[in-house]
């Protein structure tokens, strides 16, 4: 519940005031980033949220700070909308595969966003993207439906996916257009290279 | 043809000495950066190929000259593999399955090349890996050869495969057993996470 309206003092206006900010902030620098990887101008960020830079820097003391928040709403996303298609009945595959796009396209705009965050590796099941873990507990009924219907090898776990698509995105990161460039090759992995006599 | 035997002058001799130090110090050199990546120890690969540092620096003067010279050798390699592969008859698919396991092992254990060799992303058809050019000429027979048995479907490339391996080899760089990992999901990748329905 957010306190607003009227009768509500200035400390929670003041608090209502920073949580708006704080919002505004992160989706413009969730945007930033995914146009210009993890060096996005704080100042550009500022300036496209209307606050001032200090703003920023309240909220988010560094720009590791700001990243790791970026990371972390789009992975909520993410982890959140295999919830809304697993609750559709009848095409696991279909919502499955959905998923995955948008895993890829998240991978292929956080570029360099796993290498500026410097996760431990030694953690870090898929190597540089440290929210692999959330990713992968939440991709796991997606996963189950679609084999349920046959539709993948029972061996194929979460982890692979992921893996093959942070894959995907690394392998395309210099090309002049990575998501169009990545979706191509997800699309031959999900169709095989050579699915015959396997 | 190497100049040996009785008769030869002493200037053949020191040339024949040089070169087989040459070969020597890079056959240890791909080994150690095989095992150790773009940072093995220089002074353990002349102690390993029984020569001084100084015979070591003055045939690749810079660490670069040496895993140039690494990368090309293996590359060379790999391309005449696939000419030998392509010469067999009957089995495209096999053939160029082969080979592009060959590829992915290098891929693996050339980890870190691509990054100290610091190619210029914009020249790169795979973003990472500059001898991409030479290994998808090399690979378009076999690939050919198998597109014509329908084992593949005709608008896949050599370079979407190798982008590929490329991506499982970077995505599994700091697996315990990268290898390993990168064979199970190349064989995900050939078999096709959900090939049915595409």
């Amino acid at each position: 519940m957010t306190s607003t309206g009227a009768g509500v003092g200035p400390v929670e206006r003041q608090r209502a005031d920073a949580r708006r900010n704080y919002e505004r902030i992160l989706a413009v620098a969730a945007e930033e980033v995914a146009v210009q990887g993890a060096d996005a101008s704080l100042e550009q960020i500022a300036r496209v949220a209307g606050v001032g830079s200090a703003t920023v820097r309240r909220h988010f003391p560094t720009r590791r700070a700001l990243l790791e928040a970026v990371s972390q709403q789009r992975i909520e996303t993410l982890c959140a909308r295999a919830g809304e298609l697993g609750g559709r009945d009848g095409d696991g595959r279909g919502a499955l595969l959905e998923w995955l796009g948008e895993v890829l396209a998240y991978c292929v705009t956080a570029r360099g966003l796993a290498t500026a965050l410097s996760y431990d590796a030694d953690h870090d099941p898929v190597g540089g993207n440290s929210c692999a873990a959330a990713l992968i507990e939440a991709g796991e009924p997606l996963l189950r439906s679609a084999a349920r219907e046959g539709a993948v090898a029972p061996q194929v776990t979460v982890e692979d996916l992921i893996t093959l698509t942070v894959g995907l995105a690394l392998a395309t990161e210099h090309h002049p257009e990575p998501t169009a460039r990545a979706e191509t090759l997800l699309g031959l992995a999900v169709a095989g290279i050579s699915p015959d006599r396997v």
